[in-house]
């Protein structure tokens, strides 16, 4: 059977972009993805489009993929909207996983285009809410949510307090996180927020639910990521530098065995799929949300053990200079989250990490293998969806 | 490599259920389609899941097929939100086949559910109309929709109009297309209207838009149909009646060729893949959301030549007696049309009619194969996705 490869991928700077339209957006990322896989847009047999919020914020529904590609000018092609909260983008990556490997298709486009930026800001909010079950009553979520936030930072500011009781760990040392970030991101042209922040800037900030503040949560972003992923056969004919989806796991409604939590279930079985373990691992980006979303991920994914996150970011050894460098684009937090984009421009970080193309963040190691890890959704007291892509070259 | 096999389906009756949730339809369905494939839930690998409207008229987006699947009990699954207007069904069915031959796994769920009566009737219109390009304006659709009709009737409209003119059809031949389908509807348990209606009732009732009627219109329906995909050698363990999905064509801006349709585009490609030619075909269901899409389709499909659509059904060749048998469910007009469980209600039937458990309706000589086509949303002028799915016993 056939692997699947990343040819090529584009995309958008992240932020703030009234003025652009999903079609000029996606226009941008995906003529950038065909100029960097050198292949001409006729080659495409099918595109995967993740979009969250077009229909509730927007009221384009239904044929969303369609419409963001109709002045592209493909022809004759598949063209399937794929959504699942936070981690579409990823969602739309195993489609293409799956149609590359079954020999549907040769040569796909993954397109990942989200406009949260509306004039009323509430829409967005109000979106986000509906990524989680409307017709249950969370503990969690009830009438904690205000109009201008969202639903999910009350989420992440339970993890981070738990995590606090726990192990001790400091606010500072998840403001730590922030910090590593938004240096990170400064180095990103791509990113949404060039800004670097100290850890005092980011404990002054604006306390949004506590213990969270302002600068440890993501902002609302609008931008498109794309990448065109094709068969073994059909790339060696085009490149000789092979970056490879070594696996492909998302999974909903986790059962967490060995008492550990539903992502880790799904990195065990992403690591063992790829039979790469977490030591193997060059570089990680991860769906920092909001800080704990990253430094709980450092030990859900296996980078440390239970309760060492902060030891992780404290030591500095995810900067991308360190031991396991995690978030060289500045993650969420700094390069933006525009929520359908996400996976597809955590795909893209990856893949030129791989290669050696990423400028003035690059690792200097270039690494061999990355992982790229991407959640979305709430549901039943977990992640409504868990997807973990592990990349070589 | 594998071929998909349809191992079991099962679907709600479709109608208007104010009084049952996303969860309690689709628990329904999908129950159904574990008895009748002889397996259990924990068998499932993962699942497809179709809608279109519950973000839209419900406020439910982004995980629909999580909340929708969370009273089931499935764990440890991928569960991917898929959507394509009203070919969602059709697009999640392709997903499966993907998932199924690239090994990836062995058994796959397909659901779509679907509730479009809401308190507020207005709203399911307009989101039928999120199923265009909301940017553009476009001279068919601008100021002719109403509140409470659906934009997709003015194209239909549209195209009778043309067919009347072009070949001198008749609008009562139109009305016998509506005619037929309520027949066949009476005979099957799970179609929203089993009353029969004669020629004259169809032509004797509202007009919607010049010259269609409001009984030569498929209605809104509430419901869920779901179907167990899995791959060969799975299948052979459970059961000797095989039935194959031999080609899955999906298409969005088809580019029409040799003067044809985009329509017949996909259907030669399906053909193509299958082996197996509009003659040889026992049984079809088409995606009749109003009358001309039934009769175009016999041309399109190439069940007769171009304007000779007509002439099939005055001669009454596609009643489930007649010699190539159409929508023998009753048809998007009298099974009724929730929007996102179509394309595999489409399936049920073709699946049901192979394998001779059709009940009343079943087609005397059991059929060997069927094609089914479901399309969906406007875009530049034509169907904004079309797909076409050939099976096999």
């Amino acid at each position: 059977m056939t692997k699947p490869v990343v040819l090529g991928v584009g995309m958008t700077k992240f932020g703030k972009q009234l003025d652009k339209s999903f079609k000029q957006l996606s226009n941008l990322a995906v003529n950038d993805a065909l100029k960097d896989a050198q292949i001409d847009k006729a080659d495409i047999e099918a595109a995967f489009v993740s979009n969250v919020m077009a229909g509730s914020v927007w009221g384009q529904d239904s044929i969303r993929g369609q419409v963001f590609l109709s002045e592209l000018g493909l022809e004759n092609i598949a063209i399937h909207n794929v959504e699942n909260a936070c981690a579409s983008g990823s969602a739309a990556i195993q489609m293409a996983v799956m149609a590359v490997t079954s020999g549907m298709h040769d040569v796909v486009l993954v397109l990942g285009t989200e406009k949260m930026h509306h004039q009323d800001k509430t829409k967005a909010f109000a979106a986000l809410k509906a990524s989680t079950d409307v017709t249950e009553n969370s503990a969690v979520l009830m009438g904690q949510e205000k109009e201008n936030e969202s639903v999910f930072m009350n989420l992440y500011a339970e993890d981070m307090r738990l995590h606090m009781e726990q192990y001790g760990t400091n606010a500072e040392t998840f403001a730590k996180v922030a910090a590593k970030n938004s240096y990170h991101g400064s180095l990103n042209e791509y990113a949404h927020y060039r800004k670097p922040n100290s850890v005092q800037d980011v404990m002054n900030s604006r306390l949004i639910t506590s213990p969270l503040r302002l600068l440890m949560c993501s902002p609302l972003s609008d931008g498109a990521a794309a990448a065109i992923i094709c068969s073994e056969q059909y790339a060696k004919k085009h490149t000789n530098e092979l970056i490879y989806i070594e696996s492909s796991v998302v999974m909903s409604g986790a059962k967490k065995e060995n008492e550990t939590t539903e992502v880790t279930t799904v990195a065990e079985r992403a690591y063992k799929q790829a039979g790469i373990g977490p030591s193997d691992l060059g570089v990680v980006e991860v769906h920092d949300a909001a800080v704990p979303g990253e430094l709980l991920a450092y030990e859900q994914l296996l980078l440390c053990t239970t309760g060492e996150g902060g030891r992780l970011i404290e030591e500095k050894q995810t900067y991308i200079d360190g031991k396991i460098p995690v978030n060289p684009s500045g993650g969420l937090l700094s390069r933006g989250h525009p929520i359908g984009a996400t996976g597809i421009a955590q795909l893209a970080e990856i893949n030129w990490q791989l290669k050696g193309e990423a400028g003035k963040r690059q690792i200097p190691t270039q690494p061999k293998t990355g992982l790229m890890h991407n959640v979305g959704g709430y549901l039943q007291g977990q992640n409504a969806s868990v997807a973990i892509h592990i990349l070589s070259r």
